[in-house]
């Protein structure tokens, strides 16, 4: 199969380093960095150990790379008006789009922009950033989970799994609302919180007030989520999300590092869009609408 | 009368001051700056007209001082449990306490500490800080509300609202929970969230996300005190506020000022104490619990 990644990233750049040093063919769209990777290869600093790609199939445009089998759509969720015209050269009749990105909503819009393409959710569990031009940091974890929101091919889902996996890369699959969901319990307190008050996650959780202030967060998700009909999410997840998060080393999340670097963050599909549905079905998160307004007011 | 002041800051030492101006005996409780004042006497720079007390009467120690008719309790809530061994001093049997306090459930707590004693709430309308010692910058506005929480003596507390007027302080009665809660409407929101979002109060009502914010947590606030069987507080309350508020110069309140000088943050009356009665009543206010947590998470 022919796999393309738009935004060769943190994300992007891992995910499409590990399946083409295991033999596929994975072609990058870059931009910044098209200059350096073609000059000098892409190297991952991986904790499961370091790795360096030659000669990576490298772009600067769409136009000119080969319609694939599996586009890997790893751009900021702020970025993506610009698909409608990134997408179209890679996209033959039956081409997965699996959007690994942040939030809820993303789907939905892209599949207005191309109602016939075939769209996975991708979930990735991963602690990673792009230290300089192509040169990708991965610190742990890494999997990633595929909730298929409009692909009726469903052995291809599978064999995308399988691929990944045989690149070292746990990949399953997870229902798709369960999976997008489950993300924004964990999502929407840390990456806010951190901005908000400048810290990481393990200082948050230390302090008693914020402690409870984040399970209450979790909790306007979860029950927002049950009322969606999301299946398999309760009270149970906000306990194992944060005894994760209090075994994980002290981390600022993506938005954490937007705000530091003063990019715009992703309070759209972060916040601004799960909070649109919850009060469309009458649901309501409080506490994270005003989180969401602070970040409007801190954000560039 | 005998008026005695604990706590001769930019309250104390102002309305103190203005009273002895008036040919009021005034007794002022002094702490750090006792020495200096003793030496230097007391200087008001004022918006209204700029003076000097020479020589007025100063004390390190309530047991110095002579009961008094009036006592104007300045501290900062979070010293109020000195009251116990503060007040009894000054006290005779028809002695009027006057709380000129931010928040809410001082009276019911200083009420349990003296049974007996005629207690006041103040409700300061003013901007005004201690700009080094002996010397307190009074920037505008400065008129006070009584409110009458366990007073059998109207008489005396219209003496007092005759003697400031007099005195040149505009004062005028209002009813006890209502003028609290007023009060809060524009305390909560704004002391707490200058401190989050580091900023002032001009910058939050200019950027429409928190401008809403606030609104919203002004809502909390008077919601609540509806239900609780408040008076004459409704949402106009809220536009009122933000409106004057909008015609105030750009203005740090207390709590932002405790916040850059590493003092303590008056967290307890200004939110927990009328968070808890919120909830109990049940009509809980979930933005301002998460300004709440926020709070403590900054505090020293």
């Amino acid at each position: 199969m022919k796999y393309g990644v738009i935004g060769t990233g943190a994300i992007g750049g891992y995910y499409g380093a590990k399946l083409a040093r295991s033999g596929q063919e994975v072609h990058f769209l870059l931009r910044s960095d098209y200059e350096y990777v073609k000059e000098n290869g892409l190297q991952i600093d991986s904790c499961d150990g370091s790795f360096h790609l030659d000669n990576p199939f490298v772009y600067n445009t769409t136009e000119a790379m080969p319609p694939c089998d599996v586009v890997l759509v790893c751009l900021k969720s702020i970025n993506n008006s610009k698909l409608k015209q990134l997408l179209p050269p890679l996209l033959h009749e039956r081409t997965l789009v699996v959007l690994i990105q942040n939030g809820i909503g993303v789907e939905e819009d892209v599949q207005t922009m191309f109602p016939n393409v075939q769209l996975c959710a991708g979930l990735a569990f991963i602690c990673s950033a792009k230290s300089e031009p192509g040169r990708v940091n991965h610190q742990c974890y890494g999997h990633i989970n595929l909730g298929n929101y409009s692909c009726k091919d469903e052995a291809l889902v599978q064999q995308v799994l399988d691929e990944f996996n045989a690149a070292g890369v746990k990949a399953g699959q997870i229902e798709y609302q369960e999976a997008r969901w489950k993300k924004a319990v964990w999502n929407m307190p840390f990456n806010g919180m951190t901005v908000a008050l400048k810290t990481q996650t393990d200082l948050l959780l230390k302090h008693p007030a914020t402690r409870q202030l984040i399970h209450e967060q979790m909790m306007e998700v979860i029950t927002t989520a049950q009322h969606l009909g999301v299946k398999n999410i309760d009270a149970s997840f906000a306990d194992l999300m944060i005894q994760m998060t209090d075994e994980m080393t002290p981390y600022s999340p993506s938005m954490r590092l937007d705000y530091d670097f003063h990019r715009h963050m992703e309070i759209y599909y972060l916040y601004t869009r799960p909070l649109q549905i919850a009060r469309a079905a009458g649901h309501p998160m409080p506490k994270l609408e005003m989180l969401e307004a602070e970040l409007r007011f801190l954000d560039i």
